[in-house]
């Protein structure tokens, strides 16, 4: 299988190195696994041979590659490449999804299986990528948009395969879960904990799509529509953020054995909103970890606890690149 | 496909139901599917033509329906009806996992798959049940045994395929969970919570297996061998129950702010005991709910919470049964 990696930044890289630590693995379900193309901003590199996969670790940010093309796009590269497999992993545009959308239509539309991280396509096309994906005899796995190494696509779909889902609430966004943490136990207010969070490189450039319950709206129109069937645009999502929690309130809720969380509900109607959780519950998580409670027919309640980012999420994406491995070797 | 389930009873009777409730999912996997024979401890119902499921329903323990077989056992019903597919659900025996150890040998070795919820046979020959599915190039899948409705087997071998898992801790006994949270919550002694679980049938009948710890190192066994494919006894887990904590013990843990549980350790040594649990971790579930925190090599740190006894439990019988017929019918 040709696989090509679109959006090769920190993720990139350490899929890259798990690939390689998993080699063995990889090598037996597919022996002619080969990284034919990745990509970045700047440029790619390409080889119809296969990449060295050590060269493209240690040559920094690609650019230090040999044989980079600077300038050159990603649409080039994959039309270049053809690769059977496209890795979209570029950052998330929550505004349009794109250029992530792109890449995944165009993917999609060459007849190659697509794993992606990226929230933004899915969030603004579920069901318009799935169609394409349907039409084309392609998978398109995104295990990673959704609390990161929580495999929950996967959970639904291969392990409560008798299960109705009816209603899921999540903890889906590790910065503001790390900011009402912090004003819980520390009990400092709103500013000074955004402070903290700010310094500990948990925020985005701009923090208002964390803050404002905009990343966990995005995640939960992705549940709504994968898990639940729905048809769920992210402007029908009814969503608060966090700014006004103040330290009084959350004081309030404590002495009650409550705490306030930013809570995605995804029932009959998609909202995100600040909510008081019992302390004890099993959604309530605490710092960046991210935790998912879904209620069926058959197993009643169940909760998923897990990290909602950074290097761990690589398993949900290996999970994926191993599923589509798996399915094209029957 | 022909089914009997060997060991009608509580779950046996929910199981039918489900089966009659999503029976629309079945038929579509398979449309040949019938139960052919159903088993207790007094006899078996048997209908080569497929025994009708409301009826079975409807008989109560089975000793109602027209044409039951009065002392007939499950041995001579396996014979009979020789299944494609036998559900084994007899109550665990932890001495010597009889009578399910020999149902379920017998069966693979006639060549059925096997799905059951009885954890006597996998604690005392996981190894030798494995090799006889093998052998006879059948599915042996027990995803009820541990944790009841929380689907771990499956979430690690489909929802984790890139990852090594390297420890796992786990409350696996929703008796003694119960009695640590009333001792924690409201501050009373052991004797006196225990006599609250008999009260609200959360014991068994010898209620040491419970108490002692034995019923968590039977899961703790199998999941050593089943998930980190170790090669570990009953007697090989170091087992200490919860009958000397304290009330005292409990409230100075609290005053801290930990609890204490009893923990299923499996890692390097596997082990059973009472520990001190951080009160905001997410293994420190309450009431009768069960917890398995996971830690592997790639998604780090992962925790499931969900009912481990009860109708729930049918949730992981129908996905196995359902992963039986998906495999089947490739």
């Amino acid at each position: 299988m040709d696989v090509a990696i679109v959006g090769y930044g920190f993720l990139g890289r350490n899929l890259v190195a798990s690939v390689v630590e998993k080699w063995g693995t990889i090598k037996a379900l597919d022996p002619h696994f080969r990284l034919v193309g990745v990509s970045n901003s700047s440029g790619y590199a390409y080889s119809s041979e296969g990449l060295p996969l050590q060269g493209v670790l240690s040559s920094g940010g690609l650019g230090g590659y040999p044989g980079f093309t600077l300038g050159g796009t990603s649409l080039e590269l994959l039309d270049k490449c053809s690769p059977d497999l496209v890795v979209e992993l570029t950052p998330t545009n929550i505004v349009d999804g794109e250029p992530g959308l792109t890449h995944i239509q165009h993917s999609l539309r060459m007849g190659s299986h697509v794993v992606t991280a990226n929230k933004g396509p899915l969030a603004h096309a579920y069901w318009e990528l799935n169609a394409e994906a349907q039409r084309h005899g392609v998978m398109l796995l995104y295990e990673a948009t959704v609390a990161g190494a929580v495999p929950l696509f996967s959970l639904v779909r291969e392990c409560l395969q008798a299960d109705r889902i009816m209603r899921m609430l999540g903890i889906l966004n590790g910065t503001t879960n790390y900011i009402l943490t912090r004003m819980h136990f520390e009990e400092i207010g709103f500013e000074a904990a955004l402070k903290e969070a700010k310094e500990r490189g948990l925020t985005e450039r701009d923090p208002s799509i964390d803050i404002g319950g905009h990343d966990a709206a995005c995640k939960a129109v992705i549940l709504a529509n994968a898990i639940m069937g729905k048809h769920v645009k992210l402007r029908d999502v009814k969503t608060r953020g966090i700014e006004t929690i103040s330290a009084d309130a959350i004081r309030l809720a404590k002495r009650s054995g409550y705490t306030i969380k930013l809570v995605a509900t995804v029932a009959d109607r998609v909202e995100v909103a600040p909510r008081l959780v019992p302390i004890n519950h099993p959604l309530c998580v605490h710092g960046t970890l991210n935790s998912v409670y879904l209620e069926s027919d058959l197993a009643g309640e169940l909760t998923l606890v897990g990290h909602g980012a950074g290097t761990q999420t690589v398993s949900a994406i290996m999970n994926d690149i191993i599923t589509v491995l798996k399915h094209t070797s029957v």
